[in-house]
């Protein structure tokens, strides 16, 4: 194994959300979305394929993952072993890096990581689109998890068309301060929470109509560098997100109280002329978008309220890309 | 003086919430609503006209008011002057009788004590019903604060059936814990907050068409006096709300971190068995729908995070009554 390849791919943080499946077992989502990698998050992940083993071995972090984490690993690689025609067992080698234990270890950066790593061990040559196309069925948000900067997933018609495009490098004063509130494990996984959003709230239309109109306009916002217009979607489109999990039945809120402490201190920063801008995912960490040059400042406000490591900037991350040992 | 008569109103909290107008003039609202009213807070109003005054007067807990407070007030008893043939000024008395000084004076039980009084005052001896579509042309809320127990603000089809009817007296193990988290003015009016609502949130069709099925559903558990399930429509129907709020633009929150909190502490102790459940309204405060016989340890358990004068324990309150001094 001397030719080991580890592929680095970067998380990305949707600032228009993906929340809702149209087709589960190909994780086709309901609307598209758009994102912005970051830098400070990624994996890095070496697939070796080997006659002699006799069945997968999946390592996170130096350690041994047991069955269910191997076989969720087996599954996603069987999609390349389909594809190329390699039918060995493999052994997997996968590190987050993550500034703390900040339990930020995302899927998206995870996937996309495994995609690329697979790529090269299996030699089948996938270009970035194809390969975003087998990222998405591993992990719906490491579809975009395969560019830097901004990221848009189209939703397309099928399969072969639900992928990834860059939309912007963000090679510009642009960046996040990731606000750890909590790294305990989530009550209600996001595959589950869609589910039951889709299923049950009366909102869930809304939320696609309006946010096709969010997607045409941050598009617009970031040709333009318009740094407050992109905030301003991305801090309405996040809360449309929550809001229409709030009308799912029974509701759902993935906030803790420390989540909504760092989204009144954003709005505090915001009206002493500082512009950020807060979004969520599921679960209680908030991710304040703002000015890479501003982003010190608005660390230093937050250590009032919490701790040096919960705080972490990140600027923009690039595209998957390979290392070699 | 010597026949001056106090009116008492009792306030009223929403389970199926009020959140928008069809008509702002007439307060018309785009759906029925439904609440409980508690016996812990409520309004004692007179109202005595008298000729030889220049104009009208108004006190609250016995400090005379603004003109801008005093012209709201006048704006109302004009609808009672108008229908009564009464033209002389008058001096309004009101007090707020809340257990501390919680911030909870409510515009529900001050409208419909001031519509009481007006009433008493011009001799118009108006119906309950017609007394409730005075009360809503004050504030939208005291439509119902005509009225004690579980009681129904019908949204009608015109202002004149547009009013409140009692569906149930609540004369069985129901209450109330109020959390009360600030006592801050809010920095955004309900009045102000549903205008955004209804003009800018993709979810307020959804929020109408759902909460009309809530309310079907709440009565018939109401009259099943089937307590979890009115509890776990309130909680719905209450959340849905905020959730339409978040998809306003600007969005919407009016939760506190320990708003977040006191909701965690609801779902930890029915966890452990204790029936209850949460909503709020346009402002920090939680209020904990319970078994009123379950309130004593509703509150001892929020005592851990919250102090005393933070919890108010409510029983079901009485129709509006006249008080003769």
């Amino acid at each position: 194994m001397s030719n080991e390849k580890k592929v680095r791919a970067y998380t990305n943080i949707a600032l228009i959300k993906y929340w809702g499946k149209r087709d589960d077992q190909l994780i086709l989502p309901t609307s598209s979305s758009l994102s912005l990698t970051l830098d400070a998050f990624y994996t890095e992940t070496s697939v070796s394929f080997d006659d002699s083993l006799e069945k997968d071995a999946f390592y996170l972090n130096e350690t041994v993952q047991d069955e269910a984490a191997t076989q969720k690993v087996s599954r996603f690689l069987n999609l390349f072993r389909e594809q190329s025609g390699m039918k060995a067992p493999a052994i997997i080698k996968s590190t987050n890096y993550v500034p703390t234990a900040a339990g930020l270890a995302s899927s998206a950066s995870g996937m996309a990581a495994l995609a690329g790593a697979a790529n090269l061990a299996t030699g089948l040559n996938l270009s970035p689109q194809e390969l975003s196309i087998f990222a998405r069925q591993g992990s719906g948000s490491a579809t975009r998890s395969i560019y830097g900067g901004f990221v848009e997933w189209q939703k397309g018609t099928s399969s072969s068309d639900s992928y990834a495009v860059k939309v912007d490098d963000a090679n510009w004063d642009i960046g996040m301060v990731v606000v750890v509130v909590n790294k305990k494990q989530k009550e209600l996984s996001s595959r589950e929470g869609m589910k039951l959003t889709v299923a049950t709230s009366p909102f869930y239309q809304g939320w696609i109509d309006s946010t096709a109109v969010d997607l045409v306009n941050i598009k617009n916002a970031i040709n333009d560098r318009d740094f407050e217009q992109i905030g301003a979607i991305t801090e309405s489109n996040g809360m449309k997100m929550h809001g229409t999990m709030l009308g799912a039945n029974p509701p759902i809120s993935y906030w803790e109280p420390d989540s909504v402490l760092a989204m009144q201190l954003v709005r505090q920063l915001r009206k002493k002329g500082i512009p950020c801008y807060f979004t969520m995912d599921a679960g209680p960490n908030v991710k304040v978008l703002c000015r890479l040059s501003d982003s010190e400042k608005i660390k230093t406000a937050f250590l009032d309220y919490f701790n040096e490591d919960q705080l972490i900037i990140s600027g923009p991350g690039s595209d998957l890309k390979e290392i070699t040992l």
